[in-house]
């Protein structure tokens, strides 16, 4: 009944339309760890927010959080050591020639600045995405999500289909040949892009293609790409808003699939849930995007964002979490991957550390994505005290992304409640 | 020494061009209400910061800020009372017909929203902005910058000279020719983007022309502009991320200049440093915005953002930081409109509430603008101990914009200062 009427009162303060998990929403008052309370005390185990990394309410965060706001928090145009020192350790995570860092609040704003930085890089314009990509919500950055929806040509965009071995672009390929079919709608798509008048400027990624649905990539495709559009005089930007910070199991998804972006986009997970994102390339890059574009960003640089940010570092490392997302992953995934051969409605089961897709369809002779089966499973774990979600181009790929302190016992007590669901739901 | 070494290493970490102020950059370590700290211990008053308005390192936003995030803050797509009742307290601070809010993270998020949804609402794309503003930095957003720094066509977009009465449009007309003379300038820019296809989607401005130094505005502009462009189809967009909140020494910078906006922005001093923006407008544009964009901000509308926005508005009210704006501003403008006739270098005064700007002048025969005065000024003032900036069109209108808390006696403070530095410069 309160949530009925606060639903109503939602309905009109953020207008219809401001979206909702779950047929019957959650309202969610408390959390800690990995766990989420509702307003009838009820405990749900968090699987699906990868912004609270360290976990909910974590005391750490809270503490640098408040201690930086007690102490002093203002825009960047005052020297600040804290900004520095972050910026220099965010750097120093990733390869040689990563030097500098442009900080903002969103991964839709961190991706407008690498997209920005690339087009005054190269004097090119063009963008390569994939079909069914997500970046963020800007008209510039939404557009190529626009590209998903519609035919692959949007002014200076162009899509291409997304990388993956379950349904090939081709039939019946050697991994060889189907990583050349996808290298080769890649060059179709610059080669538009030069045609046309744009010109190419990046090719942007998410590195494990987490909106597409975490699609098994053919091998060597991210570093044949890579070469592919240093070739043909672009940058490769990563978007690592949700492959990176330890998810994979390394520290980015680029690593963990095999590549070396010259741009990387990072957001969600960097101050477990402080408004802060990044976007970290060479100094060369850098310096050329501030010398023509003068952004500045009011909140952004700030000493909160520093304090809170190193705190997530901090806590990572402290809790070891690129091993938990590697081990408590991978032994989730093989339980699994187990369930396929039990269940004709799994297709399949991908994962990168602790984020795993579990793909729901109708049946196993034409692989027939069945968005409704993933819809009906994530409310019926959520019944049973699970949150998860669905992603992928056909909106049927259950998606488990829980925060990295995300336990062993956790993966244990969902297995239970998950083949609960299959029973009833094949019943 | 010190910062010597930390402003290297920040060239490297940040890139090269990161905006620094003054000719010898401050390190500040330390805020307190309106006080700043540098490094050496120093105490400054922040006359230039108007995010933390109610004060640096607010007891009450610190708490406020710890006790949500150690409770729960997490993505809105669970129900949460807080920010159903942040949202409709905002609202509520706006004219009837203001009834819902998109919450983002950044004035330039909230202005992509804004236009946005201007375009859905209207389903036409053209924008006029005046030719020195500043709306913020991504693509779209930033376009309207560019449209200030070259002559007033770039695509969708048309720029009209901001409305003022210190250097006219035409030469010696009457108010009311005055103020005809820049509706015939919005009229053109319309009717520009009619007639090359864009249509007319809306006109965007800040309601006091804050970027574009705080100009005198010809009596009735605003709302006449309002009613050309209602009569045009279109919307007005009022930027409030400078005016608002009480700047002006009422809530909004449209009830001080006289008009009532479509859609209305707000930003920087929203979370008093948490990285807060809204855009508000009637729940008809936002049910249209929200069903044509499936828009989704991962770090907004958080319990976060809406406790820390709440206590924000709570303390705005407990210290009556509205009528401290008014009497305090209002002194400071009649005290510094009194060296106008004393300095030939001063040529104007103006200002709403504690927002007040000083044009610096070569001479007052032909008003020619003198940015390096504007600068040595502000750094002669740092160097007394109070901070201040310039803008304008010219970059040579003192810029002097406090946290709210700014009192009386600095105030005076201040006076004291601005006389010794007016009185070296004229030395």
């Amino acid at each position: 009944m309160a949530a009925g009427s606060l639903q109503h009162r939602r309905d009109l303060a953020l207008g219809l339309g401001a979206e909702l998990f779950y047929d019957t929403p959650l309202e969610i008052v408390r959390g800690e760890g990995v766990y989420l309370y509702d307003s009838d005390g009820r405990r749900f185990v968090d699987m699906y927010n990868n912004v609270p990394c360290v976990g909910h309410a974590n005391p750490a965060i809270v503490s640098a959080m408040a201690e930086q706001q007690a102490t002093i928090n203002v825009h960047s145009r005052y020297l600040h050591e804290g900004i520095v020192t972050f910026a220099e350790r965010l750097a120093g995570l990733h390869h040689d020639g990563i030097e500098s860092v442009v900080f903002s609040c969103s991964g839709t704003e961190a991706n407008e600045v690498a997209i920005q930085m690339a087009r005054v890089v190269t004097g090119h314009r063009g963008l390569v995405c994939t079909d069914a990509a997500y970046h963020g919500n800007s008209e510039l950055v939404g557009s190529l999500t626009c590209v998903a929806r519609a035919p692959s040509e949007i002014g200076e965009i162009r899509g291409f289909p997304f990388p993956e071995r379950y349904r090939p672009v081709v039939d019946g390929p050697s991994e060889e040949e189907l990583c050349q079919a996808y290298l080769d709608r890649v060059a179709a798509a610059i080669e538009s892009l030069k045609r046309e008048g744009a010109g190419f400027a990046a090719l942007i990624m998410c590195p494990i293609f987490a909106n597409e649905g975490l699609p098994e990539i053919p091998a060597n495709f991210m570093s044949r790409a890579t070469d592919l559009v240093h070739r043909e005089g672009g940058l490769v930007i990563a978007d690592e808003v949700q492959s990176g910070y330890a998810r994979t199991g390394r520290w980015w998804g680029y690593q963990t699939t095999g590549f070396r972006p010259d741009i990387i986009v990072t957001g969600k997970p960097m101050g477990n849930g402080l408004p802060l994102a990044a976007t970290a390339a060479s100094k060369d890059f850098v310096d050329t995007f501030r010398a023509n574009t003068d952004y500045f960003n009011t909140f952004s640089s700030s000493p909160l964002q520093a304090a809170v940010g190193m705190a997530v570092l901090d806590e990572i490392e402290r809790l070891d979490l690129l091993t938990n997302a590697a081990d408590v992953g991978g032994r989730l995934t093989s339980e699994l991957k187990e369930r396929v051969s039990l269940h004709p409605a799994i297709g399949d089961v991908r994962s990168y550390g602790l984020f795993i897709g579990v793909e729901m369809i109708k049946n196993n002779v034409n692989r027939e994505p069945d968005a409704v089966s993933a819809n009906l499973l994530s409310n019926h774990l959520k019944d049973r005290g699970f949150l998860v979600s669905y992603a992928g181009k056909f909106n049927n790929v259950l998606k488990i992304r829980p925060p990295l302190v995300f336990s062993q016992d956790n993966a244990d007590d969902f297995l239970g409640a998950f083949d609960e669901c299959m029973g009833e739901m094949s019943g």
